[in-house]
């Protein structure tokens, strides 16, 4: 089971690198191997994470692949609604974000993972897309494309992992969610072989399948001419990135709060960010189509 | 009583604004007033947030000033030790955060505060200083005047203080801390009237003179010329400041989830910031002077 999953996870790291490469047509990603100790000490497995910098197209693309397991103190257990004492446990996964150089090219995040902790075994993962300058042909594209995947596997999955997006990708202070959304699912599986042997065919179709939500936007939007005040729009804008990702992003969070590796999971935040005192940024019509999206998610397809 | 405090923290706003414009030199602070409502409506209080924007010296200069009541939520009074039941509170402070342009220039944070929960009472504060390139006479100079300060007071106070600030201004996903510390205090004279008028007129001296530590730092500072490379280490160190704030600080998150002023609170994020895998930047010689006081605190008085 363990090594089904890592073979998937690895086979979507190397095509999505390669798929970034040739959008990028300038740099490659760069390959870094790391360990991780468990909490006990000894073996407790590693990743690879792998960083494209300062391409013609990306500013920073990062795609981290990894596969730990061990000890999980008793806290976290009892987070995830096990009894709170040790467990041992094992994660396997993949996540990437890409933060393009491009205002009008949307940044894109995907996890996707498989866990187990004591006898309970689950799959989860997600996807959104956010945009700078909204091309409402783009995000209908985007949500099109992974409720077609969706489809294919049940017939509410994207109903209810878009709805469970909305809400995970949402920034209380701000009364915006993050971007326009995508997919989020979690614990698929947890309670029944059939419901997990349902989510695995789901991740493996979704694993190879996802960057046809994302790549052909990229191509679309990555030589369009823009301005400085939509380039600044977007570091403000990454901002809000930022918040979410530090302020409420569980995996983060976790990952932070559990000795995990800092470099891999920072590499989800964008390489040059502002903040202003309100946004003194003058919000044109573009601009506040985006805000508008923002503050009251739409159904796009 | 509250009076008291209301005139000492406008005060100090208005003592602070005055001493950052002269060193300032170019920009003034604009001034922005606003009200907040209740959580169950009605009259919650307000404040004055005032703001100085691409200055000679100051990138960003904040300086906030609040007087907030109500009602307090049953599960932030039970994070207080309090029974869990919703409870009235007052709250007024001063708080400021200093964003300067230059890398040689450090940044500073102080606030001060006075609560009543119920029928408690107490006082709150603290500032610490966050240099980007390390001038061990300026971390002396600034430790030198906040320990005259406290010594006017307690024997006990800059020692116990200094310490409280560097566990708290502490990143352990980076295993260093946010600068090279300063004082933190809370819960002045919650239990005494002895402790408490003791705290209050601590509070007022240190209101009235901890600019001596930071104003004479920035003042020697400011006109020194410094490489684009500095400038380069400044904005990866940016990164750290932001990560602290939104990930550990107890009063950015408390705002953020508590319905607070959110331009207000994220005042005191750095301008522009930079983050970058594994921060690509060679560490020279003072830059690693730098992070080898960030990793083991010392004492510079």
């Amino acid at each position: 089971m363990k090594s089904e999953f890592v073979s998937l996870f690895r086979r979507v790291q190397e095509e999505t690198c390669a798929t970034l490469e040739a959008i990028d047509g300038k740099e490659l990603f760069a390959t870094d191997e790391w360990k991780r100790d468990d909490i006990h000490g000894g073996d407790g497995g590693g990743g690879v994470t792998r960083v494209l910098r300062n391409g013609d197209v990306f500013e920073q693309a990062g795609v981290n692949f990894s596969e730990v397991y061990g000890t999980m103190p008793a806290d976290l257990a009892s987070k995830l609604s096990m009894p709170e004492q040790e467990v041992s446990f094992y994660a396997a996964g993949v996540s990437m974000v890409f933060h393009p150089y491009s205002p009008l090219v949307p940044t894109t995040h995907a996890n996707f993972r498989y866990l187990e902790v004591g006898d309970k075994k689950w799959i989860g993962g997600g996807m959104d897309l956010t945009p700078y300058y909204l091309f409402e042909e783009d995000a209908v594209h985007f949500h099109k494309t992974l409720k077609e995947i969706c489809d294919r596997h049940s017939p509410t999955f994207y109903s209810v992992f878009k709805e469970k997006c909305d809400q995970y990708f949402y920034l209380p202070h701000r009364k915006e969610t993050r971007g326009i959304g995508g997919l989020f699912f979690d614990y698929l599986g947890k309670d029944d072989e059939k419901s997990f042997a349902l989510g695995k065919d789901f991740l493996i179709d979704i694993g190879a399948h996802f960057l046809d939500a994302y790549a052909p936007i990229a191509e679309k939007r990555k030589s369009s001419p823009f301005s400085p005040q939509q380039k600044q729009f977007q570091l403000l804008r990454r901002g809000r990135y930022v918040e979410f990702n530090l302020v409420y992003d569980r995996g983060t969070l976790f990952g932070l709060k559990t000795n995990g590796r800092t470099e891999s999971i920072l590499m989800s935040l964008p390489p040059v960010v502002r903040w202003e005192y309100q946004d003194a940024f003058e919000l044109g019509g573009e601009e506040k189509a985006l805000l508008e999206v923002l503050r009251s998610p739409r159904k796009w397809v």
